[in-house]
């Protein structure tokens, strides 16, 4: 039997300690999977004092990741520690530099300097493995880099922020509001105090970027990514999307497409019947479309500590039996640079949800700037209030009433110029509601 | 770069001509991925001269795969003949014996001889790679025994027979009879024309036998799987789960209980918003319960040219780049002896459709049985044919009456006694439709 594997832990947190407990826990496993025992030797993290409940004596303590990352009593570090820059990226790059394994569930760090990262992991004959970085436990960074060699991915899209899934899930299933729903999630610790990175949609941004990257062999480039977070969904939107037969759902979408790659993340209409609309909660999913393999959907739990630690577990033992490849599938010289789709190009459904003002004319004039636009209407759905009927038998309020439009098919531009066309010609009392209808 | 990686391929079937299509097609990135260049050198199949609609003039024939199996020129035995012995078999144990890679597709094969294939194989030092055995283009092979690494199993759950959910799902869709539904299949090339096979659950027996040694790291016991096939559900059955609230797929279960594994192959009741209730059609899907992971679904496409291919050239490119480890991520040596869970204490809820003649005291004789047998019933649900009501407005015709009985969770043994109890008795007409449920 060879050499144990030796860890570093850094950053202590519940991915981390659960990290520790799953490899002493599945000691005899491992080494039977791996052929050498895998041990956590060290572990590093910011308060030497604080109680985590486990006994850490066993283990070399550093104040400074950067210092475990260089032990020569390491062959790995295992960064749990986050951030894009700072002492994560520190770490990882001292390690790399000092012939070190790497093991990590930072995507922030990966959106941004993945790239030189992996160069550098390859030029060292290091591993820099990142399964827990994109979808928690779903193993969606093996599927596309092992398990779908033999296809060319045409689109992948996924749910990759529990914490928007959960708060849709409730708004949809409970008609409440976004704030309301945002409140439990945090007082269930689904949502940080300061939500903006997960309800922003820059969470699923960063995820996107990296399983962009691996699904159509081509170089991160997150600041392409189109970005809507989910705020200023309403519960008549979730309503209206119900009646017509979707689900609203945050999905970060990557497609290869005649203009080339396009990246968005966006609340996204998707039918009822298809596999990604039945993910409810805080579960996450991936659906891979690829020439061969047809179509793949993954389902598991996207963050946690067991199911995160899960993943960081996966690349451990792989790095640990030698399965040392390209961090990307490809070799990073050999990822293409990717040709960016522009937004204005996206090609889909959409909804439209306006605030006309109820008055004569207004119904006219919406119809007849979507037609100059080339946009054909699939269905138009007005709701008039129960009060307004009342008290303005004949409409003439001039209030706003919720009138909904399906398109066919069509083009963001093209939606993006009747929308503004529908605004200055002030029949609407608002900005409009415009979300895009993924049919497949 | 390192010498090319050279392919024989057994079985010119649809997967076979897939596969070296897909070789042919993704030559560059293959060579990117692996670090050499993987190609098809030589093919086998049983005639020569029949039309392929391919060119396969330029690769080696040989009439033996046994004989190319050993040939000096290939490295890497693709066997996608199929069958449990014969041909399939011998140039298998060939290819071992010859110190040459495997990957095969062929689960009837594996789960009669896989424990001997697999330690000759480690011995060897060469792969027996079969991810395209088990479900097709899911990657569940590679999920069980590299991704769930640190994970202890507790259960696995499949769709796994594109046929039978094909059937199943048009009894239910269309309120079709089983006969009716297994003609359409035939007719599509979805069902052979022996359709036992599939329709009676041993593909899925097969199957499961493969993923429950990966699952719990057993040695494969495929004689202890319990099987039933779907023949004998009605549209009753369907009509009756859909109002109760479930959809009923013919599922392999895994388990890990107290009593041992218990493998399972029948119709069985799953709640409508499960994620494996939405499998529709020939899709497969399986669901895998572990301790840190909690639960993952993979849903994707379970038979077909292109999807198996996929799976078939995911395990050439992982031999190819070096990844050779034990074929069941344990060592044959190290898999524990499976201790069988007798079926008679399986522990669930059960569905129990009775023909009842329709005649005073029987009602309260079935209830006096269930009782009597320490069963308790979640609900009753009797439905009455317009017919009888109107020619028997008393009920005393003594006709037979459907009934279903929902159970609480109980035993197999206590449900097989209560049954046979009750056909003693004389209440029923036919022997009762006996359904397990599945509730989480």
């Amino acid at each position: 039997m060879s050499k144990p594997f030796r860890l570093g832990v850094a950053g202590l947190g519940t991915v981390g300690a659960s990290v520790i407990e799953i490899i002493k826990r599945q000691e005899n496993a491992l080494a039977a999977r791996c052929g050498r025992a895998v041990r956590v030797v060290a572990v590093s993290a910011r308060d030497r004092g604080r109680d985590r409940g486990s006994d850490l004596s066993g283990y070399a303590w550093f104040d400074d990741p950067v210092a475990m990352a260089r032990s020569p009593d390491i062959d790995c570090l295992v960064e749990l520690v986050g951030g894009t820059d700072g002492p994560a990226k520190a770490a990882v790059d001292a390690a790399i530099a000092a012939g070190k394994h790497v093991v990590t569930a930072n995507k922030a760090m990966l959106a941004s300097h993945g790239m030189g990262q992996a160069a550098a992991a390859e030029a060292a004959g290091v591993a820099l493995a990142f399964e827990a970085s994109s979808a928690g436990g779903i193993p969606v960074v093996k599927t596309l880099r092992e398990a779908l060699a033999g296809n060319t991915v045409t689109q992948i899209a996924g749910i990759l922020n529990g914490t928007c899934n959960y708060i849709l899930t409730r708004m949809e299933l409970e008609g409440l509001t976004f704030a309301d729903c945002l409140k439990d999630a945090q007082a269930l610790g689904y949502a940080e105090a300061d939500p903006t990175f997960d309800v922003e949609g820059f969470d699923t941004a960063h995820k996107l970027a990296l399983l962009t990257a691996l699904a159509f062999g081509t170089e991160i480039d997150a600041d392409a990514i189109h970005v809507e977070g989910i705020s200023k969904i309403t519960p008549l939107d979730l309503k209206m999307a119900d009646e017509l037969g979707y689900r609203i759902k945050l999905l970060g979408v990557a497609e290869r497409t005649a203009s080339g790659i396009e990246q968005r993340v966006s609340p996204t209409m998707v039918p009822k019947s298809s596999s990604i609309a039945q993910v409810m909660g805080v579960t996450n999913a991936v659906t891979i479309d690829a020439d061969a393999v047809r179509q793949l959907t993954l389902v598991g739990p996207g963050a946690g500590g067991g199911p995160t630690a899960s993943a960081v577990v996966s690349d451990i033992a792989d790095v640990a039996r030698g399965l040392i490849g390209a961090p990307f599938g490809l070799p990073v010289s050999r990822l293409d640079k990717p040709a960016r789709a522009p937004m204005q190009r996206h090609e889909g459904g959409y909804y439209i949800r306006l605030a006309v003002l109820d008055r004569p004319g207004a119904a006219a004039g919406i119809a007849t700037r979507m037609a100059q636009a080339d946009i054909s209407l699939e269905s138009i759905v007005q709701k008039r209030s129960e009060v307004a009927a009342k008290s303005d038998p004949k409409g003439r309020s001039g209030q706003p009433v919720p009138v909904v439009l399906i398109t066919y098919a069509t083009t963001e531009g093209a939606i993006r110029s009747a929308v503004e066309q529908i605004m200055a010609d002030g029949h609407i009392a608002e900005p409009p509601q415009v979300i895009r209808i993924e049919r497949d």
